[in-house]
């Protein structure tokens, strides 16, 4: 905003509302925090949700052989329309038939998920409306949102219920002004996958009170043994849905920015206008990189599903190996996940008088024993933190140990805990365990 | 926007504001004109911009090899910063010092120069202010600016003064609500490339009316001989300039999406607030692809010289081959480009009867000659048309005969020439030439 005074020789230019209210939640919040790790150990970044940062999980050979060969292309350095070239949105259509009918005019190509999502949103809902998301979620929707003036509104999930959708709190928090309801299934930072049933539940609200649903299934097919993956889209009958997905992490590459929404709308609610819309939005920086653009319909094609298979038993793996471990974590409350590629742990903080909430714990957890977890306020959601598993497991093994020392040191001591006992809350069936260590009983 | 009745049973789902009122006016134009080409004639499409459309302009091959090597590095498919690598922005700094003192801090790498543009007006224009745009010039500003309430002026360029800036009609445009004056340099769609002396006149109104400006210089270095191009904010000795460029262009890789915003604020009149805006601005796609950001201090500085000289001269050569040309087409007047890769021709429509206006005229040519040109209009200036000059000279060379045999076929008679004689507007010297055809006294 550039404000003025002609002839007065003085320079005022302060940055848009939008520049202003855009944030990063997440990268506010960890700015603030003191993390300096302790000198005589490695620091450990379990709070990097990039499964590529560590090496230990690259891309299949295929997915590279694909950009190879579309590297000398002479189509691959030309613009591609705005909506990506219909060769690739063709393969997401075929490879995203689980969703559902697809034609590749129901596929807008972005850069990446985050710009996928930014225009799904943008396409629905505007300045003064709101748009639901989960609590704990994935904060992306803030960052898009505020600065359009569009509100987030806070559905709860339920930690003990294996971070299902406290479904009379979502329909609650809809109202008038409620433009869309935003479903991440598999969950960041959950890791929750829902059943049939459960988003049966979610649609059927959805229906009755006619709002769209923006479908955040970037973690798509990223599911342990005994779960299932079903996309939103693939049962609902009358609610319209924009999902979002990309390469980004089943293919293990989130820095090539390749994402796409996908439009679900079987009976016209969304109609021409919500389809010429993110048309007109896909126009404002058009398209994604046209390199991964041509070696997309080979990438989604080529990759073995063997590949895929790997990739998500180790991280099943790692979550066992994490939730055994830090169930005997004195103090801690690890909630196994069924799917994706993170755990969430309450800290229960009433047994760790030296800090009063859990930026403080991750601060400290940092400085003694350079292992840096998330704060659960990077998603809304205090009293927890969340870890990635996709780290190598000598280095997830490492800090599940050095984690589980950080507790016994600060945790209170036998005699304070049954003084205290009596305001425990009860521990989860599927948590409760016997473990080798003094306080296993409350965690 | 989702207006919904709880309990009514039905569904209304709108595109939001900013969707319906982001518009590719281009496309919009195109999309309403009958571009059906004469089946008997190749169509030649003189109206895409993009470089590589014909295959005879191609990166060369140390850009290539940047990206196999690139594709092959494990940091290239990571997260990057959402400003970007800072070895990518280190390269991007070096690379523009031709624009003054930049630090790696002054750079944000983006998706495309197109999306430079978007956070450029966006971080610094609010909804109900103003940009000032050139008029003919390219369009992507109301693209972006419109649908977020931000209005578009244009200021006159002067077609007989080799499209230097109405110095005149810029001042008066500048209002209180003027947020930033956007300078094309060289420029789409005219070529013209403006001598220091004239970017001196454009600071001084841009600093005695404390604005800042947004300057456009995607088209750097493409400048024919006898002219030279000097960046905007290497002069600026006040006036806070965000300067959008990228590989679009130069390296001829338009679909890669690799551009770049450089702030140069020497005086601290952007200050914290609007470096702070362009980092959140960022945050919302999470900057470009990561794999041509890794190859990007190798694209910068292993690209030789003579690469883009040869480039250069190619396009040098086109223009004088079209001017020539064209200038001998009866009721045509080309106006010789100083760089970049475009040429604007002015149709005198008053010579020819048959056409109300240029879209008439360009709709025309497609169906009796198969050749497509951009209308005018597509640039907010009617009665001309712009060629792009980066097709094979062959082509080139057929496209402007058989513009001329279209121009023969629907001029008016000698006669009716005579009489009108009075009304046409006098040749500038520079394009006076005899041609050996009937009507080249008019062109």
């Amino acid at each position: 905003m550039s404000r003025r005074s002609r002839g007065s020789n003085t320079w005022e230019v302060r940055a848009s509302t939008l520049a202003r209210n855009t944030h990063n939640l997440i990268r506010d919040i960890v700015e603030n925090l003191q993390v300096e790790p302790n000198p005589e150990k490695q620091l450990i970044a379990l709070s990097v949700g990039d499964p590529t940062t560590f090496g230990n999980l690259n891309p299949p050979e295929q997915v590279l052989q694909a950009v190879r060969e579309s590297n000398e292309w002479l189509s691959s350095r030309s613009y591609g329309p705005a909506k990506g070239h219909i060769e690739a949105r063709v393969a997401v259509a075929q490879y995203s038939a689980h969703q559902g009918d697809i034609s590749p005019e129901d596929v807008v190509l972005c850069s990446g998920c985050s710009h996928a999502i930014e225009l799904a949103i943008t396409v629905i809902a505007d300045s003064g409306q709101n748009v639901l998301v989960p609590r704990p979620g994935f904060m992306i929707y803030k960052t898009v949102a505020e600065g359009l003036g569009i509100n987030i509104k806070h559905y709860n999930l339920l930690p003990d219920q294996q971070w299902k959708i406290d479904l009379e709190d979502l329909e609650n928090q809809i109202d008038d002004d409620t433009a869309a309801i935003v479903v991440i299934n598999p969950s960041n930072p959950c890791g929750s996958v829902y059943d049939k049933g459960h988003l049966y539940e979610i649609l059927d609200i959805a229906s009755r009170n006619h709002v769209p649903i923006i479908a955040d299934e970037i973690y798509e097919h990223f599911v342990f043994s005994n779960n299932e993956f079903t996309a939103l889209s693939a049962l609902s009958v009358d609610v319209p849905i924009l999902t979002c997905g990309g390469l980004t992490k089943r293919f293990l590459v989130p820095g090539w920015r390749m994402g796409w929404v996908i439009i679900h709308d079987r009976h016209n609610i969304f109609g021409k206008e919500v389809r010429q819309g993110l048309s007109n939005l896909a126009s404002r920086i058009l398209g994604p990189n046209t390199l991964i653009q041509r070696a997309l319909p080979a990438i989604l094609t080529c990759t073995p599903q063997s590949f895929f298979d790997e990739v998500v038993l180790f991280i099943e793996n790692q979550a066992k190996l994490a939730f055994d471990e830090l169930r005997c974590a004195p103090g801690l409350r690890p909630i196994m996940p069924q799917g994706a590629m993170y755990m969430m742990i309450e800290i229960k903080l009433s047994l760790f008088p030296n800090f009063k909430n859990e930026l403080q714990f991750v601060e400290r957890l940092v400085a003694e024993q350079s292992v840096f977890c998330l704060p659960g306020q990077c998603f809304a959601y205090p009293n927890f933190m969340r870890i990635v598993l996709t780290v190598p497991e000598a280095i997830l093994r490492e800090a599940c140990k050095r984690m589980i020392i950080f507790c016994k040191d600060h945790i209170v001591s036998r005699e304070t805990i049954k003084e205290i006992e009596s305001d425990i809350v009860t521990v989860p069936s599927d948590n409760e365990v016997i473990c080798d260590n003094d306080t296993a009983h409350v965690a």
